[in-house]
């Protein structure tokens, strides 16, 4: 409630050239997923009020939409969809800010505000040689090559980077020069602690390299909804750019919410909210440095791609939807993997696997009679009954588990690779995914699948130059709409 | 292509009161239902050229985004959506133009701009008395109740009616006095054969009331799929209203693709393309008449919701759409369960149904042998050979259409009614729902549903007062963006 009037109130679109501009990239969020949160908000209420439940982006003054089609296909990966919107070229799945041979490399947009004097930050929820942050600082015919990558980062003359690490600063087999010791010697100052990061200043240093020092897979941060206290969030990181940052020439920034799209392809709806919310709290720091310098901020938010085809809705609750289930999920789909793998190591007693079940995922094993009495508290007005009743498992869903559990069981070399297995599991451990698609299904999200989709995204925009990011284009327009409004060519 | 360079060169966004007002409507399209029709025409060019296929109102300058709940629901259906946008209040499924407990009756924008002195024109492809079209002129606590609605039909004072026919004009039991002779005796004069539309000129007659004569189930048009020659379509119903209802003072016309939607519930994605098409077709009549008037009109267009949870991409076919292969299709669903109907009724030989299933959906039932030659002629560069090859059916793609035969050979009293069975086919005929599932899993449609979704729609406007209908709102601010824009209160 807080976030979304604060972005009502401030919120305006201005003529003149912006001199802040924050670019927000929420990876894999299309409309659905912004929505999706925002139902989640609402179902919370009684009665819905969904309008006082909007995030603040949703409350910008401008809206567009954008096509996110690639070189070669209608679905998009991360790599081709950042060389749209960071450098201005369609390019193939894969490449980093290159043409489809990997022969020509593009400039980004960062690098020509870089080369026009302003500052520039590059931040994201999961590693910082990932795809989407890569595409402003690195040119690589293959996405997958993260430590070159790393060493363009290094290399680079950008003022801040922040949020996950590296993903193999030393090389695949460890024996490479170190990117962070290159880092450093470029310059970079090096922050990996709390206690570090907190006491980081304006002033101290040339160039900073921030990263939270416990990661989670992948050298992402850990997914919102599994976020322990004294990690260090999305909107931290973009709060401390912006006091690195800012300085009288201005400021380009990048802040990707990067695992709203793993959470999609794992079909895996409560963690991908939670992770639009934290986005949603980076984007509030922005609002609220654009609150002191209205005329001069440009705020552009957007997602580079759907993923999963979510849907408000699903075909079990055909009219209705349940998200308020979803507040009993504790645990996104990669923590129950790891109480699974501690249950199959130490050869568990089945009960307790329920009972972690229920724990993660609020899904009930219930009895007829066990179901009566919750119908009986629940017409009687007991909510939290309600809902137990709503998350209790029918049997046919119970089968799908059990189908799923068996497979979890057994090895994965002797497990089927058949299509209709892929569809129900998509590569991902049995259990956890059937676990995921019950509560989803239940609570009216629905999937089609576990990689991205081609819907075009929305665009919303707010501050200095926003009108121009009104209409229906292109993904390579958005680089173009920012260079032109910061009057660099 | 002719369409869209057309909607590109002459729209723009101007100021000022538009005189001429036209609301285009898509039932159950939101963007996925847009973009998929523009992807489709994409796949058949080579290479994809996704820029020089748009529809005509995705090149409009303006873009909004618009919420869809109800009053009860993340998910409504088209008569609380239409009381939103045609009445200004949120209501509650089912009802049409009044509040939730069918007593307080709502006033629509047509009757408030007919009030102000325009001319009011409303036209549909599905029954003129169906819950979309009715919101302008009816107030029912039901939308069931089409006999009452096409009563209000035939005592209103609008100008101009076209589309599907009345549903049951002489109520359930045929022994009503008929809605067609009181609208006659109101001043409508019924046109309802061709050659009486084609003869059909302004300044003829007071009020006119035309509809197609050959109508599909539902009353309403057929699907653009399976139109036959001679048919009306749903642009020469508009540009006939154009005709018509052009006049000093002014008009209001709402226009609506109703079986978009339909197509969409039945996962037809095919159909559903289609019609979308044949909806942009009748907005570019909408854009010739605004390029005549280009300061006085404003044309908006939008969806009521989503319908099917479509998305561009399915879990089977990854990061890769085969929309050219829908070009075989060549009936909708409608049309398939018709030849079921018939093949069941003469005991018929099932290589009959086989060859009607090649005929209908493009999907082939071939020997590896056959699959051998395919291919060997599709690596030599032959295209037809190479859709051929997309278009044959897997074992387990087979095994699914065979568990589907025979359900649909079952008389449907002895049909199971489990929720497994239901998210399989949602009560449509098994066999048909199979085979289209098939054909869109191959070309990369997802599906989530057979009712409608809650993801917000989009809204592309040109034209006088277009810019006010930007950003992010809710369905019931479009009434009064409209009003507001018309100078009406």
């Amino acid at each position: 409630m807080t976030l979304a009037v604060a972005g009502l109130m401030g919120a305006a679109a201005h003529a003149g050239v912006p001199k802040y501009v924050f670019f927000f990239l929420g990876d894999g969020m299309s409309t659905a997923q912004v929505n999706a949160a925002e139902v989640y908000l609402a179902s919370k209420e009684e009665p819905l009020l969904p309008e006082g439940t909007r995030l603040s982006f949703t409350l910008f003054p401008v809206q567009g939409l954008c096509t996110t089609w690639d070189q070669f296909s209608f679905v998009t990966d991360s790599a081709s969809a950042g060389t749209a919107f960071a450098c201005g070229h369609k390019t193939k799945n894969g490449v980093i800010c290159m043409d489809h041979t990997g022969t020509i490399p593009y400039t980004s947009v960062a690098k020509k505000a870089k080369e026009a004097g302003m500052k520039v930050g590059i931040v994201s929820s999961v590693s910082i040689d990932h795809a989407t942050p890569a595409a402003y600082y690195a040119n690589q015919k293959s996405r997958n090559d993260y430590y070159d990558i790393s060493m363009q980062l290094a290399e680079s003359d950008f003022d801040y980077f922040g949020g996950g690490g590296p993903i193999i600063p030393t090389g695949k087999n460890g024996d490479q020069p170190s990117s962070i010791e290159a880092a450093q010697a470029n310059g970079f100052h090096i922050v990996n602690s709390r206690t570090a990061f907190d006491a980081l200043q304006a002033g101290q240093y040339e160039k900073v390299w921030a990263y939270e020092p416990v990661l989670d897979s992948g050298s992402a941060l850990y997914y919102e909804l599994d976020r322990l206290p004294g990690m260090i969030t999305l909107e931290e990181f973009t709060r401390k750019g912006i006091g690195l940052l800012n300085n009288p020439n201005g400021f380009f920034m990048m802040v990707e919410g990067g695992k709203i799209d793993w959470a999609c392809h794992a079909n895996d709806g409560r963690a991908a909210i939670d992770d639009v919310l934290a986005f949603d709290a980076a984007v509030q720091a922005a609002i609220e440095f654009y609150e002191q310098h209205p005329t001069e901020t440009l705020i552009v938010v957007t997602g580079d791609h759907d993923c999963g085809g979510m849907s408000i809705g699903f075909a079990g609750t055909q009219y209705k939807t349940f998200y308020h289930i979803l507040e009993r999920q504790t645990q996104s789909y990669i923590e129950f993997d790891k109480v699974l793998t501690s249950y199959k190591a130490q050869g568990d007693d089945p009960s307790h696997l329920i009972a972690a079940v229920t724990a993660a995922y609020g899904l009930e094993f219930l009895s007829p009679e066990q179901k009566d009495a919750l119908k009986t508290a629940c017409d009687g007005g007991d909510q939290h009954a309600c809902t137990t009743l709503k998350l209790a498992l029918e049997d046919w869903e119970i089968q799908s588990l059990v189908q799923a559990y068996w497979m979890s069981m057994t090895p994965k070399n002797l497990r089927p690779t058949d299509p209709q297995t892929y569809l129900l599991y998509g590569g991902y451990e049995p259990l956890t995914m059937a676990l995921t698609h019950v509560l989803n299904h239940k609570a009216g999200i629905g999937w089609t699948s576990y990689a991205h989709t081609g819907v075009p995204v929305p665009v919303f925009s707010a501050g200095a130059c926003a009108d121009s990011f009104g209409g229906f284009y292109d993904n390579t327009d958005i680089y173009t709409k920012l260079l032109t409004c910061m009057g660099i060519h």
